[in-house]
C-alpha cells in the first residue's frame, strides 16, 4: 500500500453513500487503503454554520433529483429515505467500534459493515437509527453483534465518535464525502474523478 | 444548431468563471450555441436564505483553496481578487444589453465581453464594478462604448437583469454556474464532465 486515502462521510448523507460506492475503485488503482471514517453533520453544521442541503428552498428540491439522477448515472440503487436527514449516532459508533477490532492493514469487515448500513439507509429505506437493524446487518456479515450492541453504551465508544468529530472539524472537514490524503481536501461525491487524476498525476 | 445550453453564472462566482472557459468546447463538441445568462446571487441568496461561499467557517478556506486549485488543472489563471465578492449589476445589465443588441445566432461579441470581463476580475483583478473598466474592455473588443455607458442608466435595461433574476429564480437557479438543457439542471463547474457526458448519451 502507497498510502490512504481518509474517507469522512456521515451516513446520513446522500452523496457519502454514492461516494462510498465508488471509493473503492479508485484507492484500489492507486494501491492505497481507506480509511473509513463517519462523522455527524450536525456537530460540523453547528460550527460551520451551515443548514442541511435539502432544507434550502431551491437547492433542496435540486438536491433530492440529483441524488436520485446521480446514482442512476453509477448505476447505484437509490431510493430516497422516508425519514431524512437522520442522527446516525449508533452507526457511527459501531463503525468506529469495529474498526478498533478489524484488521488494521485490511479493514475487510469495516468496509462491508459501511456498504450494508448505507444500503439499508439509501436502497432499502431501513431505520438505521435502530440498533435492532444494525445488530440484524452485523450478523449478516459475521460480525459479533452482542458484542456491538454492548458496545454502543459504552462511554469509550461514545467518546470514540467525539474525538473522530472533533478531529474532523479541527481538520476542517465541513462536508461529506470529504476525502483527504494526507492534508489534501477533495469535497463531494462529484469530485472523485478529481480525485483519482490527483493520485494519477501526483497533483498540480 | 441542435439546441442550446444556458449558461447562468454572477460574474462574481469564481466557479462561474472557470465554468463559462470550459463550457464552449462542450457546447460545441454537441452542436449546441450558449446563452449567457448573467444573475445576481445576492438576489438568489435571499430567496434561498444562502450566504456567500467564501463566508462559512471552514468551507470558507476549502473554497479559496478549491479556486485555484480547480483553475490550476485546467490551465486557467486565477487571483482570488482583492475585492471579493462584489455586487455585478452594471457588468451584468451591459451583457444583457449587448446580447439583446448581437447577432443572436452567433453571439460572438457577448461571448468575448463574458470571457474579457471575467478575465478582468479573475485574472488581472480589475475592479468589474467600476463602469470606467467596463468600457474599456467594451471597446478592445469592438463594442460601442458610449451606447452602452448610456444604456446602463435606461429602466429598460435595468429591468433587462431584474427579470433576468426573477426569471432565474423561477426555474430554480440557486448557484452559479448552473447550466440548463431545456429543463434539466447542472450546477457547479465541477458537474461540466456531467453534462457532457448526458449529452453525449441523452440522458440517463
Amino acid at each position: 500500500m502507497k498510502g490512504t486515502i481518509e474517507f469522512y462521510y456521515d451516513y446520513s448523507s446522500p452523496y457519502g453513500y454514492l461516494g462510498s460506492e465508488r471509493i473503492e475503485a479508485i484507492a484500489n488503482k492507486h494501491d492505497h487503503k481507506i480509511l473509513w471514517r463517519p462523522i455527524l453533520l450536525g456537530a460540523v453544521f453547528k460550527v460551520t454554520k451551515q443548514t442541511p442541503l435539502t432544507y434550502a428552498p431551491l437547492k433542496g428540491d435540486y438536491s433530492i433529483m440529483d441524488f436520485a439522477r446521480s446514482a442512476r448515472e453509477h448505476k447505484l440503487n437509490y431510493k430516497h429515505p422516508s425519514h431524512f436527514p437522520i442522527g446516525a449516532v449508533a452507526a457511527s459508533r459501531a463503525t468506529l467500534w469495529l474498526r478498533e477490532h478489524d484488521d488494521a492493514a485490511v479493514q475487510a469487515q469495516t468496509t462491508a459493515f459501511v456498504h450494508a448500513i448505507f444500503h439499508a439507509y439509501f436502497a432499502n429505506d431501513q431505520d438505521i437509527t435502530d440498533t435492532a437493524v444494525l445488530s440484524t446487518l452485523a450478523k449478516s456479515i459475521g460480525i459479533d453483534a452482542q458484542a456491538m450492541a454492548a458496545a454502543l453504551a459504552e462511554p469509550r465508544v461514545k467518546d470514540l465518535l467525539r474525538h473522530e468529530v472533533e478531529s474532523a472539524i479541527e481538520k476542517g472537514v465541513f462536508g461529506s464525502p470529504m476525502m483527504m490524503i494526507g492534508t489534501e481536501q477533495f469535497w463531494g461525491n462529484d469530485r472523485l474523478e478529481q480525485l483519482d487524476r490527483w493520485m494519477a498525476t501526483g497533483g498540480w
